[in-house]
């Protein structure tokens, strides 16, 4: 992309409502603008920032197995009544009634109308087990939204549900649900701690939030430093064994770690001292599994091996996708602006070019442009007639993991600058060099 | 993706609510269930073919220079009070009010919401021209919701907002719409004739239709058959170029083509009798140049060349994404199912076993499709054990264009059976020559 055509309004003042450092970047990089209350206009560059996390999202669902599919935004009242939800959510449920005075509600979580689908599709154990998944927009009326995207009312979601025919392989769905997510967290450049937690609204006796350690996090958090060394990595797993997915649970849950809802101070003193951590934490997932609760109330039955008719058991898991990049810049940023890591970054690289209208440096950022395109990597490439100041300023500001510098000067010397945003070190190298370390980095096939 | 792991809750009936066929087929195929009136979950096989079209969207929105993003389902309706649209929108604008007692509407279109993000960026020509669009859930009322997807309350579309210096300027991005939406169908496998229409509640003297001719069509057309003869195929375009998008426009609607809202009937005698055509077609998109009518209510103006603060012109262009699933079906079907066109189709290819458990056919299969996914494709392999005449009505019905059957008889001979849905022939050959065939159908690169 060429900045010259693209739409990237990039504010200079730091706007007076944003009170978190990741709302005001977010504002200032032009990513978002404020549409209502907690709703919001996602800008070109933060709307590939969002699809970027979607993607992973979307990748690690269906590497475990999981199925995409789509429920709409509004349901209908009658199915939160029959699972008694109706009457017991608050006024964060945003209630709406159409033209012909039908109850009506913008989702805030699918629990019935997925429960509904399987009920009226599905009968017996041999179609089982089945998770299905969506990443749809849902609203929660919250009294007071604020942080911009890390509390706002309209949200991006991932819900999935699964559906087995025992508590034995609803927990596996449940690890599967676990593994999947410590994978797509660690591709976003993140460490999302899995913490006890509790079931809220929802219900049920197992689920594990995902915290990021932030100091703006809504959430108090207790653990044992050990866990913070734990990575889960390019390791194999095999979604299908039950053993692999349980050990991954275990490696990852057997340390405290717990937020203040769940927190206990007797089993915290048992951490050695040393090791004990109390910190701030940013939630970006959470897992259930509770059981019969919806199958009970809906009746989601299904025919056994014996032929019995039984309650199917289920779970359902969450990732908040919109919020992710709240939570990302909160842990990945410095006093200029944003550092995206790079599995998440809107464009791979940026080229700046330092005397626009020069032959010979707009030639060579045109070439490189090319070079990266052609690798199926996008580029994004200042080619305004600003002072360099501006445009690294502009760069540092939204954040690109990576920026090649072109100038008449490095040129002479058959040179253009690379610069990590990360580390801020600097290199000169060929053209041609900084096209292939990029390829490197982001591990493309070069010929 | 194996059928033995896949949710794919085929009806054997006919649902009696289902008066046309693609609402039919949608719902015997597993493709979309009915969540309320006019509101539907899309199942995983619909929601594939949704991304698709999707996809195809996107892409040649952006080849054409126009850059995605994306806003919110709910508004405020302050902005829809400056624009006067308010209170002149009927009881198709669904109004809610949230806890705080703020009047708020879910999204029927977003003049007013894009108006309002330009105005508070843009203030020169330089930044000009832009062009934004986005793909969301839209909402409209229906009174009486039916004909599945093509006329939900609960709909996805794609609109795109230009905004220009000069009216001239404006008339060239509405070419250019013009020339990436007739791409976009004819990738689709559709269609969809560009037909002089009625500006409606959005206003505008230029305004074309895009409609695919179909007996379910909701309106009446009247064209001269010469049009449905122009192809816009694989020529290539410069989006830059003025004179290249205007002789688009002028080739593809210089022809008589009309709905029955701009019909005139001394003009429509003018063309020689026996080219003259009425018909009933399906409206799946439409563009709009309507000038200064948003940006002088909203005041969104720019300083122009002459440091004059002039209104910007602007037009708007949508494309009917979830209802475009009915269209293709409407338009593409038998009376064993839906005939999905390769662009736009599910899964690449099916394969069917005819003896599942026999260890050569199911190795067999398993090495077709080991293949086809190290090719990019997707295969839906039909693995259940049941019988073959169960599997071949699934396959029709689900409308894969190209399905590889494999059996023990044909294996003996060293071939698998190639079977083109549209045509329904049939051609035996070895598994790699299959493999091939489609390859080359899709256009994919083969060691």
């Amino acid at each position: 992309m060429r900045m010259s055509r693209y739409f990237l309004p990039v504010l200079k003042e730091t706007p007076s409502e944003a009170q978190i450092v990741s709302h005001r970047y977010m504002l200032r990089a032009g990513m978002i603008k404020q549409a209502a209350a907690g709703i919001y206009s996602w800008l070109p560059l933060g709307f590939k920032v969002l699809k970027r996390i979607e993607a992973i999202v979307h990748e690690e669902q269906q590497r475990a197995g999981h199925i995409p599919m789509l429920m709409p935004t509004l349901q209908s009242a009658d199915l939160w009544r029959e699972s008694g939800r109706y009457d017991d959510y608050g006024q964060e449920m945003l209630r709406i009634t159409d033209r012909h005075g039908r109850d009506m509600l913008y989702g805030p979580t699918n629990e019935e109308l997925i429960t509904d689908i399987f009920r009226s599709h599905v009968s017996s154990y041999k179609d089982l087990p089945l998770t299905l998944y969506h990443i749809q927009w849902k609203f929660r009326d919250e009294i007071r939204p604020r942080f911009g995207v890390m509390r706002g009312r309209e949200f991006l979601m991932k819900d999935g549900y699964n559906f087995d025919l025992t508590k034995e392989d609803a927990l596996h769905a449940y690890n599967r649900h676990l593994v999947s997510y410590l994978r797509s967290y660690e591709r976003m450049g993140l460490q999302a701690i899995p913490m006890r937690a509790d079931g809220g609204p929802i219900g049920g006796d197992y689920t594990h939030e995902f915290l990021v350690l932030a100091e703006t996090g809504e959430s108090e958090v207790f653990y044992d430093s050990d866990i913070t060394d734990l990575r889960f990595g390019e390791r194999a797993i095999d979604y299908d064994s039950v053993e692999q997915c349980q050990a991954v649970l275990e490696e990852f849950t057997s340390r405290y770690a717990r937020t203040d809802e769940t927190h206990d101070a007797a089993l915290f003193e048992q951490v050695p001292e040393d090791r004990r951590r109390v910190a701030r934490g940013i939630e970006v997932g959470q897992i259930f599994y509770f059981g019969t609760k919806y199958s009970d109330a809906m009746g989601a039955m299904v025919v056994d091996q014996s032929g019995a008719r039984v309650p199917v058991h289920m779970g359902s898991h969450g990732i908040g996708v919109s919020r992710l990049l709240g939570a990302i810049i909160e842990a990945s940023h410095d006093e200029r602006g944003i550092i995206w890591p790079e599995g998440v970054t809107p464009f791979h690289c940026g080229i700046v070019n330092l005397k626009q209208g020069d032959a010979e440096a707009d030639a060579a950022c045109e070439a490189l442009y090319a070079a990266l395109d052609a690798l199926g990597l996008e580029p994004l490439y200042d080619d305004r007639d600003e002072r360099a100041g501006g445009k690294f300023a502009t760069m540092d500001l939204i954040g690109l993991p990576w920026r090649i510098t072109v100038g008449p000067r490095g040129l002479k010397n058959g040179v253009v600058e690379l610069t990590s945003r990360r580390s801020g070190e600097s290199e000169e190298l060929p053209p041609e060099a900084a096209v292939e370390r990029i390829a490197q980095i982001y591990g493309c096939a070069t010929a």
